[in-house]
């Protein structure tokens, strides 16, 4: 058990540490899977998350919270999900005496994701959360020391970091075959439909840049390899237009790294987006679409040839791999890899971002 | 002849309005090509310019001016100039003794072009300039005046406007097949080498975005087709480079156009770049190589299919269009296409870009 684990634990409750330290045990029972509790049945999860839970290795779909009977029926029967593990937010908090169920998986509208994961730590349960983390870094600093207090385990749902290409680009950044990164190009957005929560900035805690654009701002980071120093933003919303009435539509912005790289990032609501490049003296990278669910596809230049690369499938996908690293961090005893500092990070510097944008000049970051 | 050149022409001195108009007559006469004297023998002249003077069906090489001796004699000789049109910089204002000339095409270091410029006006002559126009708008500013005082043609050499795959970009991001612009990004660079004028201040009176940033500049002004109204910049250099001693290494920007478009843009002296896209709700199009001297590549995205774009090799290559314009506009009495105005804009847009990033604010620009 790592220090600051033990001190961690040194300063909490009894119950919840035992509970703790039991969903460790439970974990690591041979031969049982980690059970995960889907929170939120929107697209998401039922098309993307749930499918995917099947392939996992280590961990399986053991119950699902919806505000809607109507999914919970319906999911319910399609993943074979007893009435029992069936909850609605009112019951939420009853997770708590449900053994089968060793984390949620918070796949809510941005606004919700501090109190879900919040009362699932304050019940024992481990916490794998959506991307945004939350609507603000005191939000997010919150559920970090909720999850520390409670001594769960919180990860947030950053699928690209378990992406093959996505890896082998941190990879190749780092690697100085490129030479020092000195360009970083991150852009990411789409064209958004009308009605929907993500346009509701109440739900949604804003708009293009909580959504999508955070794929621009993480993957500069995750490609620099450090923290940004400061960031410049530009905005264009049109006011006029009923998707934008209460969240931003484009949102540019710069960051600055201490290492030399800079990074030119877009998120975009009226425009379809999905690429990075990582540029050095001896070459560049060049990734499209990046950190899509599927397809991907990237290019290396150096010695003034261009190649495609050409990746071996993975045994797991971005999806699955994902799923698995929670169990895999807890079993370890060590943090996930995009554990809710990183999501803290994020959402700091998203303030930073629109705080730029808003008074019109750059915003010094601090660590 | 238009009313705002009767007006030029009423306040200049009989001499050089008669010159310029018997520049005008010989231009038009049949069958005599309009004479270009080259103002400094470096490389692009030497490489790119002369070599395609040849080509061109309205103009050709008549005489050349450079402070080297040897190299007067050296290219007088490979294009046949005869020693009565080579002129060293003391001689050059006896251009104006000499018929053969029409114009000059200044590609010298930037920091020359506005005194090259003007003595070339005054010695009634019409002038190409390369770009960046000069070092700073108020020298651009007092090139336009002294061309206007002298009745005679300031064009720049912005080759990119006359090569087909720009001109075909302008045309898609206007006509709306992409849906209205809404994201341009544009990224120019390359590895700068050591020892060499762009890298003295005093010459090249800035570093990568004078010489190659200010082609992201201007292909998101060309793709906007518009005039940006706010910009915002961001700088890294490292000091202890020796090349960047005097000026910048990287330098990226965003600008901010009233018709809803953000572009975000590169430029670099440490890495290469030569791109640019446009992205609408509908689609976009990517060009790389965007602005090189050949092999120009482009797609365009819609209905969720990439596509090539090819388009069959025209007439005149870029450089040959750019050298023919200037007699053709003078023959038509309309203002180059790259007029020093179109110069001018760039110039004031570079001083804000500078002037950000100097101060970590977005800088407002005026028309």
């Amino acid at each position: 058990m790592a220090a600051n684990r033990r001190h961690v634990l040194a300063g909490m409750g009894a119950t919840l540490a035992a509970g703790a330290l039991m969903g460790r045990a439970r974990a690591q029972e041979p031969g049982r899977k980690f059970g995960y509790a889907i929170v939120g049945l929107g697209s998401y999860a039922t098309r993307q998350i749930m499918p995917r839970l099947k392939e996992c290795e280590h961990a399986r779909l053991v119950a699902l919270v919806s505000g809607t009977p109507a999914k919970l029926e319906q999911y319910g029967a399609e993943y074979d999900i007893p009435a029992t593990h069936r909850y609605s937010y009112a019951d939420y908090d009853r997770i708590r005496d449900n053994p089968d169920i060793d984390a949620v998986y918070v796949i809510l509208p941005n606004s919700m994701h501090a109190e879900y994961t919040i009362r699932a730590a304050q019940a024992g349960k481990h916490v794998m959360c959506e991307k945004p983390m939350a609507v603000s870094a005191a939000e997010a600093e919150a559920m970090i020391a909720a999850c520390q207090q409670a001594g769960v385990k919180l990860m947030i749902g950053y699928r690209s970091h378990f992406e093959v290409h996505n890896l082998h680009a941190m990879e190749l950044a780092r690697s100085g075959v490129l030479g020092a990164t000195r360009i970083i190009t991150s852009e990411h957005g789409f064209n958004a439909q009308p009605n929907q929560w993500r346009l509701d900035k109440p739900l949604s805690g804003g708009g293009s840049l909580m959504d999508i654009g955070i794929y621009s701002l993480n993957a500069a980071r995750y490609l620099a390899g450090e923290e940004p120093v400061e960031v410049s933003a530009m905005e264009f919303t049109d006011r006029s237009d009923p998707r934008f009435a209460t969240v931003e539509d484009r949102i540019n912005f710069q960051l600055r790294f201490p290492g030399g790289a800079l990074a030119s990032c877009v998120s975009s609501y009226t425009s379809n987006h999905n690429t990075y490049r990582v540029h050095g003296p001896d070459g560049w990278l060049r990734a499209e679409p990046a950190t899509s669910y599927t397809d991907h596809q990237m290019w290396v230049h150096r010695d003034g040839k261009t190649e495609q690369v050409r990746l071996p499938t993975p045994a797991k996908n971005q999806f699955v791999a994902q799923l698995d690293h929670l169990p895999e961090a807890i079993m370890a005893g060590t943090e996930p890899r995009t554990s809710g500092t990183e999501g803290l990070r994020d959402m700091r510097i998203i303030e930073a971002i629109y705080q730029s944008a808003r008074e019109g000049r750059a915003i010094p970051l601090t660590a």
